[in-house]
């Protein structure tokens, strides 16, 4: 057996945090002799329940081993062979999955340019004169990520100006959710207020960042882009057959507000963070503190320094900016040392 | 929490059994704090080392969420876009797996008829007059079932006597080793003799069925195919971000033995079912019984009654065969109570 | 320049014959200057036009490049990400298109063995039991070619069985009609019984082996297939810009029934010749000729000595048949010289 | 019969024009009896000599129908299948080909911006730090199309720096040369100087807009890349089954420099149009007139009035840019008279 805590508290991803114990302990339980495979089990059925109770009636989830396989079989609900899915050019899939959604749906992703991993309704239009134009990918999906991969959030005002949008001009709109739960700890509102009630049509939720072992899901939450999908997920070779143990991880996140706990105090964590280095001098940070990550820039031989010791990533490389990110684990205590520690390097180096 | 042991054993497959503690206990002792992603962690090195330890010192594993994901990935390494895949009809990939290979791979399978799921080179044979032709895929790999779909197995000379072949002639030889430990328990012989030392170039060595909660691995075994492993890996959605849960399920297997006696275990138990039941009048065997499967053929009224009981799969409804499996958790009381109802029912029907 | 007939009369194809004079002679006049590209010009109207006036109203006609290009675009039309074709085993999509069914469409073929190229209701039943089954492909389309790849015909009647059947089964009937000419001249029919009259959905009709330079059409006889056509057209790389002069060669032998009395020729020179062979001893003929294909079983070594002599494909090495194949422009004199040439060489062997 | 010139010269494209007369005769020509099918015949040979005379010894010419299927052959040759390609925002292949790259090659493409159409080195290195992180697609070629989209050059040696800095960071470089014939004219070099000799890796050759009736070519000048050639032009539907009446057109436009005429006539067409408008009150030139393009600038009710009258595409609806086209077959005349009505409508307006 290895040993407990090998490694020193992370900064550089909240998949470096290992399980909820309540997560653990459902995975246990769910370990309750024979169930039929491929999700016709109670736990799926228990689980398939927590989302419709968090996401309206009609909300279909779908268990996924990870958040690539949530995009990729969610975005192929929605498009036909000859479309194009408009997103930031920050956006997950269009940078970290490894061109997955141009292989495996054949999809062309246009990468719309922003600040701080944010796009509007007047990003999109001008990427809609190509409609019917048979030359051209056809625009269909605009994706945003909630969290962003800048730690930002939209509002649901926001999220509901581009479902507008995107509705009125025949679009769809996705939402990779790896760190909804984050954004909605931090906007005060529940699951259903940045998706479901603010049109989002089709949502990667994220459990793996939020506590779970390792599960996702598709939430399909415009009925009618639905017929595929147990298709698409088995043979995007994202059906387990013990689907049982990825269903109650999820379960077990939605049941008690836990990932609300988990996601809030992450933030918390954050939040304890950046406001103990922003008056530093040489130190600002490059977005706004939003959500469970924090992107400061940093005197560049401070980042070298505190890089020695603790695991984070470098942001941008040409101004300085690094990447603090907490999880449900993270204490008050990891970010008070941690925060000492920075301190001291900076004022050591000015 | 649900309680235990909602559903009377199943002998409808070998992914309806729950998780061998020794796996659970693997995965609860390897959330230990913070760990690397994406498998830069001890615990997926360790997992690596030990399919080292069973394949031989050049094989790389690569940890993966199911088999699917394993055979798309790993017949990824070795096909070109114009390629084609040799395999039995009755093969996985080619029947069970939503028609992936097409899709994700953009290749074209060729089925060959067989009569208990093995195929041998005069099969293969035929079929590679078209090579060079340039109307044609061309044929790439041999792709084998271990043990088959049939619940037969190949004998290490059968599978050295393909691997030849391929190697003759320019292709390489895939095994959908989803149930390979059940092959090699029956066998009697090491992993490595019925793949390694016998040539096999790419494997899908199966966790799951083996009392894994969600674990299967591609092994590569000709190493100068590995090279684009890690990003097919990616783009193939089976990357992990949490590995060390999927790796430690893997190694749990693969220590002392215990793949070895959950298989020789499940293919006891098949067995036992078989021998309870072949001496009853219009009951015999379509294939025979070689791991821990049973395909026997029924009067067609019993089938109805028991299945009325009993939770198993029509095989072959024209014929009436059926197929039980038994899995590691399969008892001597399961199957003896199981013969008994079978008898019972079979008797009084004649 | 290059000279005139270089080659003696090809027996191997009816793509070796060149272009029909009048096919020429409109290609010729079509170069009147400036035309707007892409389809948009009178050439591509009057063709649009004349295939409505040979399929009906509701014909909407596609000019392709190639039949491979029409057969993948009109597939394209009908399959969802999920779906399979049925087709005869010995299909040119499942054998002579180098996989762009499996690569481009990303779709399973499913080979259905035949005696003699065609097809039933029956093949295909037995494959419908994986319906609504989300681990199998779905079948969806159910392809034949007319005339087949052995030269046999499909009656009206055979044809509408097989809509018929495919449609109350939620398939629908694409057709390779590479030959389709030479099938209705055959049947003495117009082309719209054996197509839109027998409820066909989707067509690739053949120009290139009827007289055309290259000139293919997809025709979509159901309406509510056609919305895509366009889309998938260009980015099946079928568009041609300048469009015209694939448009007059389709429109050239639509007129006057030039495609009649080309198909009709074609066969006769095939009957002609299987006439003038078949008393021979040793000789006999795998399959009926019913279009422009003889294909007969010869004494092994007349085929050697023939094919010092003229050019024809080895069929079946192992059974010694040989393709032999008429096109537009293959006169008596051709026949009769080669009937002479056969007669001899078996007759001195026997 | 079509009667001749049914419409006014058109300044929309170079593909509006027709077939140049030696064109039309070489496929006349090659109508000469039977030939063998699927390239081998004399004419392609013929046509595979003149690439070589062209481009150099190592020279592999595959005739295609259109550029699309050129561009997508050729990159697939250079593609693994988590690769990208490099490429100017307005590349054809990013905007122009309905994302046939993404759908038929699983590649993604990265768009740089430009202001002109041409991009750098400096463009790329900033992509290249990903190279070896397996979650992204990985940057294997660069292409560059020559003419650019924006009508303007590339000099050999910007090409060479191109190529040099592709070559030493693993890459290629590919070359849509659509209009690479009017880049050589102007630049006033034969073809090889701006393709073998400054280090092009793949090009796609245009003969269409330089006169032919329907002909393309891939030429692969990097003999490595060479071998799948033939199964990918057949997968990707680009196989002619007549391909002499193919080779035929572009051996013609390599005949005596039939290409240097055509692409000169052209490019001096456009030049003595925007010399003609130049000096015009509220006239400017978007890019530099460096081909057969012309991208003006002009008062947005000029446009309107002109465009009652000729065919021309606008550039840039917001700044009121407008692209004018010369082909091979744009007399002084044509020109004069269009400079002349632009004046008159440009100056009744001012």
């Amino acid at each position: 057996m290895l040993t407990s805590t090998l490694f020193p508290k992370s900064f550089a991803s909240d998949n470096h945090a290992g399980v909820h114990p309540k997560v653990l302990a459902a995975v246990a339980d769910a370990n309750a002799g024979d169930a039929p495979a491929y999700g016709a089990d109670p736990w799926t059925q228990a689980m398939e329940d927590a989302f419709r109770s968090q996401f309206g009636a009609r909300a279909r989830a779908y268990a996924m081993f990870n958040g690539t396989g949530a995009n990729v079989v969610g975005l192929g609900l929605a498009l036909r062979p000859y479309d194009s899915v408009l997103c930031p050019a920050t956006a997950h899939i269009n940078t970290h999955e490894c061109g997955a959604a141009e292989r495996i749906l054949g999809a062309k992703l246009i990468p719309l340019p922003t600040d701080d991993g944010k796009i509007t309704a007047d990003d999109v239009r001008e990427h809609l004169s190509v409609v019917g134009n048979t030359q051209y990918a056809q625009p269909r999906v605009i994706s945003i990520s909630q969290v962003t991969e800048c730690g930002t959030v939209y509002t649901a005002d926001e999220i509901s100006e581009l479902a507008e949008f995107a509705h009125s001009n025949g679009l769809f709109l996705h939402m990779d959710g790896a760190r909804l739960a984050n954004a909605a700890a931090e906007l005060g509102c529940p699951l259903r207020a940045l998706t479901t009630d603010a049109g989002v049509d089709l949502l990667s939720f994220g459990g793996t960042k939020n506590g779970a072992l390792g599960a996702e899901a598709l939430v399909v939450l415009r009925p009618e882009l639905d017929a595929p999908a147990l298709f698409l997920r088995k043979q995007g070779m994202q059906l387990a057959s013990k689907m049982r143990f990825v269903s109650a991880q999820l379960t077990a996140l939605l049941t008690d507000d836990l990932w609300q706990e988990n996601a809030a105090h992450a933030n918390a964590m954050a939040h304890r963070l950046a406001d103990g280095v922003t008056d530093l001098p040489g130190v600002s940070l490059r977005y706004p503190v939003q959500s469970n990550a924090v992107f400061p820039a940093l005197p560049e031989k401070a980042i070298a320094e505190l890089q020695q010791r603790y695991l984070f990533h470098t942001w941008d490389a040409s101004e300085n900016v690094v990447r603090w990110m907490a999880a449900f684990d993270t204490t008050p205590e990891h970010i008070d040392t941690f925060v000492k520690d920075i301190r001291a390097v900076v004022q050591a180096g000015s």
